[in-house]
């Protein structure tokens, strides 16, 4: 039984994610196709790289992660197959893998080229569905790797450093913002080892973050340590520093939009 | 060939539904999944517990249905499991089941505590992709309901009592907006039944529907009994009293907000 | 394996969906289902028109789908099935399906009027779910479709003319935005092959396409084919002239509705 899961920012308005899924079925009739999201913005390949590291892990080993935001279709951007940890991805190689190559632990990186695996009209707006739905179908059925074209270095994959960038500036770690989600929580790109690492010999109630102009002070376990209406810093489901309103919206609260900055300091005799 | 549903408030934007999804898939690779909603608007009990009522029964028994609607995540609030004509049910214990429970009509309820059926790690956030996937997926592939937990009579659940009240003032029925619809109708807490009850004695045409400062003369069969533009009282299609306009949009129409009154009463003479 | 597909004007806030879907999988198990959009604008039957001719090739030969886009539920329009090129398409008889029957070339229409396929207790407000769904599950498990009711002729059939009609008025063709899509692309009912024809004789270059008040020149390969943020008409991925933003949203900066016209001439001297 094998699995294809979509990222996209599609939407679901539009006929675009049911004909991709028309094309993984033709050819493997037998697939699962799981939807992660479609409601990625418009774009927004920083949104997707982290989105895809949060989930891709609950899934069985041999599934094929199918991510397509894609602002350079039509250009000679390259699609790209990224096998780690028995998981599979295929997306366009423009930074959304970049957190997946990290630290070198990825087994196999292979460039597409072999036009086989494609459908045989290939619109120049839609590679989603005429090249990455066709080669991710043909992945679920088992063909290897390297019959898709060369092998690649991660080296030579796009890299969006700075989504792993967290500035450190002698007392201050500076995180930002990489989503807002459904219930309006800011989710940071600041893990939770590393914001372990900042905060030896300090107690979780002894940390300040910076949120706009305001300070919250401790970081808490879950949403309902504090009251209703209440703001709160937590490490989210992601295991990423979030800052949320106990059943409430950070987003409207804060005014915080994607890409603002997270500030996170000790407390003094913290 | 087993199902799960799932209806919640995560919404689609973000990997959460997703990463449910692999949880269960994990487990049980041959289930089929359901998506039913996951626009429940955020935190909304009671719009939950109507839509739960309203699709279950046209699935095949055996399905298990999956509900997360948890603003109590990471409270003491207990997870349990409920059966009720071959049906079951998994859920947090914050009235999302009030209307199964009703008049005794469940077999089993089990508070679910045996911690085996979870994921290794449970973070304080995301109790359904970390228990209540996992308990359904094991559900979904036959264990037996006394092995999660110890048994609950529906006295010791949550209930929601408000939302099964009608009140009754002598001329009048007062029901409540529980649920705006994609196309604007306000759907109320009113059944079929308990109208009828209310009716004896008097024609469709002669009830009256005070709706905001309007009234509405009479109960339609459907919404091209009116023409189109017109607002219209009407059976909708879960068996519950709802406001509506033909072709438009009764929210907009009425400036009704869900928890509004919507009151019935007789013409004189009716 | 079969497949079902469903197009409808449901949205995913409610119940409507997933009823439909436990209706379809009590009577077919083993189908698969695949949503296609559930966000066509309410009761828009063009748009639903459009995105169905777009998607469904894409698909193996034998799959249903169903179109739930019924603003006439509950008066007396015919619920009916067309086969075509080994597709079965199951839907109200409201024009949805006009852009299909063009040029006679469909196998078999049916008029759904045998009351066996539908449940039992069928509402005045879902026939999606009380007709529709039934119907196509049974036409998934191979149900003849003479069984279903009595032959019809393309004639016989509510046709939405002016959705293929493209006005020519001796030197411009006018064409319809019949949708924007989730980037804001306004989408026409214009195909490549009428685009083409008109072209006789002038280069890619040489068209001009009025926008509202203004004029874009050439006709491009892809987004990418202008700067980031500049205008741009193109072929779409269905096939039919678009209007676009690269990386921005032509709605917004156009402020075109649907249904406003898209103008195109030949440049003098082309």
């Amino acid at each position: 039984m094998s699995i294809i899961t979509l990222l996209t920012d599609f939407g679901l308005q539009d006929e675009f994610v049911g004909s991709m899924k028309g094309v993984i079925l033709s050819i493997n009739p037998h697939v699962k196709i799981v939807d992660i999201s479609h409601q990625i913005d418009p774009h927004d390949i920083v949104q997707a790289a982290f989105c895809l590291q949060a989930f891709y892990t609950y899934f069985p080993a041999g599934t094929v992660h199918i991510t397509v935001v894609d602002p350079g279709v039509g250009t000679k951007r390259a699609i790209v197959i990224l096998q780690r940890n028995a998981h599979v991805f295929v997306a366009p190689d423009n930074g959304v893998l970049s957190l997946l190559v990290n630290d070198d632990n990825y087994d196999t990186i292979v460039r597409v080229d072999n036009s086989d695996y494609f459908l045989d009209a290939i619109s120049a707006t839609f590679h989603g569905r005429d090249m990455m739905a066709p080669v991710g179908a043909y992945l679920s059925k088992g063909a290897r790797l390297e019959t898709f074209g060369s092998s690649l270095n991660h080296h030579q994959l796009v890299c969006l450093d700075d989504l792993l960038t967290i500035e450190f500036d002698g007392s201050e770690l500076v995180s930002k913002v990489v989503n807002i989600d459904r219930f309006g929580n800011l989710v940071t790109n600041l893990n939770a080892r590393r914001l372990k690492q900042f905060q030896t010999g300090c107690r979780d109630d002894e940390l300040i973050f910076r949120v706009g102009s305001e300070l919250l002070r401790g970081l808490q376990p879950t949403y309902a340590s504090v009251s209703s209406g209440e703001p709160l810093a937590l490490i989210g489901s992601r295991g990423y520093l979030e800052i949320a309103v106990n059943q409430g919206n950070a987003s409207n609260r804060f005014s915080v939009q994607k890409g603002d900055r997270i500030r996170v300091a000790k407390a003094a005799g913290g």
